[in-house]
């Protein structure tokens, strides 16, 4: 994969690999719940998306009205909001959970993989485990109403930094039911409106759960207008022109339909990119910690976006470790894939030049055995995503330089790469896990979904005074 | 001007206006010193960015490789390298004079405007002062380092969310050496690396200046490599395909040059865009206090962005504000647009549709009677840029709802819009004002040059072990 992500790299990538250094493709976000579901075939060569109709203009301008006043409620309002959304769930469960049993069918109709099939159901325990999310994402504290900065300039002249909703979202997700609630209930929580289109196969159950979301917020202050779905394919491609409507796009899906989303709008995007994730386990590594940090950041869950792709095994540690590892991994069912050192100590397959950018998402596993600590930078220079990656070592000097030096959003020392996540965090529920270098960036929760503004209050100050001298500045923070 | 930027609207520009909903274009960034020095011929029809050479690819690669060796550096570390910039450059002031007044030459017998020659004039005392400012830069507060977030996952797990370096900053900008000396200094002290392309006009300035700025770093213990110059508008166009290699691109030019490279890349842009900033006088205003604030944010430097186009006036008061401010603005050389109520109070001009939405950048102000306070925030919202927008009144629950309402970076109570300024703000050096909704927004500093990495610190944690119930998560928070 060249540097400008999947497709048609923009430029022969033996350009980059005679460098010897190959960034892998930097996209914003992985996820962490394995590959998504995707029915929407966005080739290289996919056309523009479609202007806006004036009728999806009129109901974008409405979910961003109603966002304007969601997002001067009180803490208490938006939560009585999500517990009205709860309620008017479980009162509506049987029509929810026929809608989706009529989407099964059809799907299985038509041929849907049992993978897919899996993802699309929505059985009873499932929506009371949706539900009950909803009553954690209300009890979480509330990102809005922050202050980050309280500044006085001058005398009387008091600045102060206050977090704030986003606006509008415009979420484009696979066909889970589950993922409408999950997302309906952030939106509201941080005082955002949301523009959402679910996957094709999951229309009814999504349509009876947004039913049952608008009469739960006709029961609140927030208006029903709020939450909009968007129902056809059309109008989801011209949602990428809603510039000033729509403040940020997310998109659940392949790696191609967020390339596109990327390459067809000037809206921010919190997009979903490639997870490649190594441990290295140093010469200072205690080697049975090593081998439980590999066999977990490998199998716990190998489709998660945090599962490791490769190790990298420090010479000098190899000659007992790699037999080790290979028989550990061997028996847990994971094919390995090495360099020649790692193969001269039984790794029985070669890997190739493509397989140490490769994410698997699947219990395979590359080995690699190198010089030194800078190797091991080296390569996860060259190869990593800038997701997670971590360090197995006792010494504390080589931990530390490794944590320094690692460009990825998350940097682990003697831990499983799978904590990489945002319920581990802290965060409650999580929108994703963003690789993009800018902020947010990691797992990301209620937090990247607001924004900031600054409030200065005065007394009638002017900026002339200030230039001229007759009136000085003091730039003296207060309490925040 | 529509919602997606100037240019052809992606879509009837009346459809929107039907909706009685138009907000102005959203692009990112406005600067603070006028409108700027442009020799690109953007057209709406531009041709697609030509892939990097393998030569720009090297080059971008090394210093890449440079920024990760300057982001581990210490904060005095940085300072010091500062310190020799600034050494460097005085050492080498006549070579940079004589080098400016050759570009200036050229530029004059070429007919560069006379405002634009004043821009590229870098005589002794400009010099001066930019030095001057790179110790200053040097002298502000570490945005690098600084603990986030501290919190114990489980017993032994401890998170750290640590602010750390974007990478390689990519600049595009006018031909303003003394832009050069501050944009590389902002970059250094952050710990980023630079690919700088300065207008055609200064090139002999800049790589005087440049040749200087490497002198000094050699003298330190960041690499001269860390700062590059890209030369050609080819390679300048190329850098926007670099995924990967820049983290950042921040042009400095004209709105069309911005939405070109918007259009262009997937790297993140904090571009420039409109500034259309409101001062809104309240019914409870005190008329003297709004009538110095008026005048202030309007003249104090009309070509900034951060000065007002619209003034909007409550009826209650209209009767004696609106001739009042007709005589002042008149007085001081300001031509006067207004509205029917306006007008028949004393405005000569009459105001079309157009100029509500059209960022004069000079001595010309709308004035607009307004039934109540919101119909003033219905103006805002639809013709604003979400710059910066100020209520005047001694009404405190008017002015709260104000500043609760308005969608827009800087929200202002009895002060002038001119205060919009990272300098003004107490963050030092400014990189621009972003009117963009994601953060980075309003007055960017050095804090808008960082990102953020989670540590995570272990001792053989699993994720199995949590998923199983076997270990329980404490997360409990650590003082930061």
């Amino acid at each position: 994969m060249g540097p400008a992500g999947s497709g048609p790299p923009a430029w022969p990538s033996s350009a980059w690999a005679e460098l010897g250094w190959l960034p892998a493709a930097r996209g914003p976000i992985a996820w962490d719940d394995g590959p998504m579901v995707t029915s929407s075939p966005f080739a290289a060569a996919a056309p523009s998306p479609p202007d806006p109709s004036p009728e999806l203009l009129a109901r974008a301008a409405a979910v961003r009205r109603a966002a304007l006043d969601l997002g001067r409620l009180a803490n208490n309002e938006r939560q009585e909001a999500l517990a009205a959304m709860a309620d008017a769930l479980q009162r509506h469960s049987d029509t929810i959970l026929a809608a989706n049993r009529a989407d099964l069918e059809r799907a299985a109709a038509e041929g849907l993989a049992p993978t897919l099939l899996a993802r699309l159901k929505m059985d009873r325990p499932k929506l009371a485990g949706a539900i009950a999310a909803v009553r954690q994402v209300a009890a979480l504290a509330d990102p809005v109403g922050r202050r980050q900065l309280h500044r006085e300039l001058a005398a009387g002249l008091v600045l102060q930094r206050i977090t704030v909703p986003l606006g509008v979202l415009g979420v484009i997700f696979e066909a889970r039911p589950d993922a409408v609630i999950q997302i309906a209930a952030l939106a509201i929580r941080s005082g955002n409106g949301a523009l959402l289109k679910g996957g094709r196969e999951a229309a009814g159950s999504t349509e009876a759960i947004l039913a049952a979301l608008k009469e739960g917020l006709a029961a609140s202050l927030v208006t029903p207008a709020s939450l909009e779905m968007l129902t056809s394919r059309q109008e989801s491609l011209a949602m990428l022109k809603l510039d000033g409507l729509v403040d940020l796009i997310i998109p659940r899906g392949s790696n191609a339909l967020v390339r596109y989303i990327q390459d067809h709008t000037r809206i921010p995007v919190l997009g979903h990119a490639a997870g490649l994730c190594h441990l290295y386990v140093d010469a200072a590594a205690d080697g049975q910690q090593a081998l439980r940090l590999a066999l977990d950041s490998k199998t716990q869950y190998p489709a998660a976006c945090n599962a490791i792709e490769t190790l990298l095994v420090h010479q000098s540690i190899a000659p007992s470790f790699v037999p080790a590892a290979s028989a550990m991994f061997t028996a847990a069912g994971v094919e390995l894939r090495g360099d020649e050192a790692a193969c001269s100590l039984g790794v029985s397959l070669s890997a190739s030049e493509a397989d140490w950018g490769t994410e698997y998402a699947d219990l395979i596993l590359n080995i690699k055995v190198v010089a030194d600590l800078d190797a091991a930078l080296a390569h996860i220079a060259r190869y990593g995503s800038r997701h997670t990656d971590a360090i197995c070592t006792d010494d504390a000097t080589a931990a530390e330089r490794f944590l320094k030096s690692v460009d990825s959003a998350g940097v682990y020392w003697n831990c499983s790469t799978r904590f990489a996540d945002g319920n581990r965090y802290g965060f409650g529920a999580e929108v994703g896990i963003s690789t993009q270098t800018l902020p947010p960036r990691g797992p990301v929760g209620l937090e990247g979904l607001v924004t900031y503004r600054y409030l200065l209050r005065g007394d009638g100050h002017i900026a002339g005074d200030y230039a001229s001298g007759a009136s000085l500045f003091t730039h003296r923070d207060l309490p925040l």
